[in-house]
């Protein structure tokens, strides 16, 4: 059996985990980034806990057959870097070389969002699809695209953003600086801010008891309410789901993959969520039912797809 | 040296080109496609048309290392299939197959505006770069993606239906039954709709006048009035040109390729709409100028794609 380590670099912590050939994490290790320090520092960091991680799974250092780092940001896989990473500081990082300098051992980076892309498509909900596409609805939308069982991210790693496609031209204004990107409309920060709007027009509306005992407007309150039969909520959700619907079909229309995998916090809504673009995607994609029209999922490795995706990550180019 | 055939069917002809392995057409032979006919009988007459370009072109068969074969409408190159072409009457027609009966040689099969794109991308504007985008403004926007030096087109040949992805949500109704599809706002076809409804709107307006003089309202009827110095022209010109913009800025930040080429009739408005285009894609792709901002171009080959490109299409195969 062959072991490899996954590596998920987060702002706040640093993930390690061993992982076998089947997806299943052995053992994990974690970490606070503490992301001002030098980069080198942070590095080191990741080295020990990977031996760390290696030793608490009953493994030496040589049963380890390659590492894979998933990192925020931009990163450029061909030449093993961080080109930036606003999170972490990072700014033209060679951290293929720098790890090798701690651990001589074949090393792979990927974006953390398409890691966990390439994770559920091997190891999750996308298993046994070549083609799938991993939409994270969370602060922002992130999507990852799975080409041929491989990763596609555009060139030197740039592209893939499909959150910041415009579905509302001159619409909402997004983080990005541009108006009416499928993030605008469809991220949980989306949904808060049409939660919110729809609070203020519709204060009678269970959406504000329902906040109040939350403590805060999340993205959960919409689906809260409407579950307990309130309409204004219910309009927000069926609203929303179009949103993400919309862009969903937008991305179909250009790759028709396999699988579409939903992950993220927006996720936890489950079946009914699931269902519902289910239903959007069939009726609205290009062609209908005449084309084949790809399988809705939600998410299945969850917090760990990060870890899992950055293992395949290696396991693919040492294979 | 090595060559091949490329064959472009059309609704209107059928054309077929002996092409050598720079790209290059030797000998061009044309018939028309009497689109009602049994497709066995068309299959022979493009048989027939690619022995005679041969022969014209002072080659004999075995000269002939492969034939491309490039069809509208929705085709399955695995399986050599043409799935379904509504302007051929084609359904389920296994071409490769049957083109085989009358000659035995290696045969590629393609969507047609797929293998214009690929065309360009060996032989035209995209010389050079691996991954590249070609945009077709016509009738509607047909888009060839073609990454890694190879065509793609999502599962089964369904995808790269670019031309309908949401620009504006809910917006103008577009042909394939949606409303607010980028084509329903940068084809040719909405072009000259957004000119008519200039037109009405300020009937004082050269439009009217350049309209009268060409005897119709065509596409480039509001690119001559603004070179007159036109305002109202003018603001429907740059009014279309963002609505082509954002549609190019939404495929870049999802494939962030080398080069965007632009085909079609609006195409030959030359060098004021491509070096507009590329301003807005400079300005409004995702991180700007931080991230490589693909080169935009104006396609090359003209009506010569669909053959070159269905004998690039073999050529990969045969090499």
């Amino acid at each position: 059996m062959k072991y490899f380590i996954g590596i998920d670099i987060g702002g706040m912590s640093l993930k390690t985990g061993v992982v076998d050939t089947g997806g299943r994490i052995l053992q994990k290790e974690t970490c606070r980034t503490n992301p001002d320090r030098p980069h080198g520092e942070i590095i080191k960091d990741i080295f020990e806990l990977c031996v760390l991680a290696a030793k608490n799974a009953g493994l030496s250092q040589s049963n380890i057959a390659g590492v894979g780092i998933g990192s925020p940001g931009t990163v450029n896989p061909e030449k093993g870097l961080i080109t930036f990473s606003g999170n972490l500081n990072f700014k033209s990082v060679k951290i293929t070389e720098e790890f090798k300098k701690h651990w001589d051992i074949p090393v792979a980076i990927g974006n953390d969002a398409d890691c966990a892309a390439l994770g559920e498509s091997q190891f999750g909900s996308g298993s046994g699809s070549k083609n799938s596409i991993t939409i994270t609805l969370g602060t922002g939308i992130g999507t990852g695209f799975i080409i041929d069982g491989k990763i596609f991210t555009g060139k030197d790693g740039e592209g893939a953003e499909g959150g910041h496609t415009a579905i509302k031209l001159g619409g909402q204004k997004c983080g990005c600086g541009q108006k009416g990107c499928w993030e605008a409309y469809a991220s949980a920060t989306a949904l808060i801010n049409q939660t919110k709007l729809a609070m203020r027009k519709n204060p009678e509306s269970l959406l504000c008891a329902v906040a109040a005992e939350l403590g805060k407007v999340s993205a959960r309150v919409a689906f809260l309410a409407m579950k307990k039969g309130d309409k204004t909520a219910e309009r927000v959700v069926k609203n929303y789901i179009r949103y993400i619907g919309a862009g969903i079909v937008n991305l179909v229309n250009i790759f028709r993959p396999e699988t579409v995998i939903i992950g993220g916090g927006v996720s936890n809504e489950g079946a009914y969520l699931i269902d519902s673009l289910q239903k959007y995607v069939d009726k609205n994609s290009f062609g209908g039912a005449l084309n084949t029209v790809p399988v809705i999922k939600q998410a299945s490795l969850g917090n760990d797809s990060g870890i899992i995706g950055a293992a395949a990550l290696i396991m693919k180019q040492t294979s």
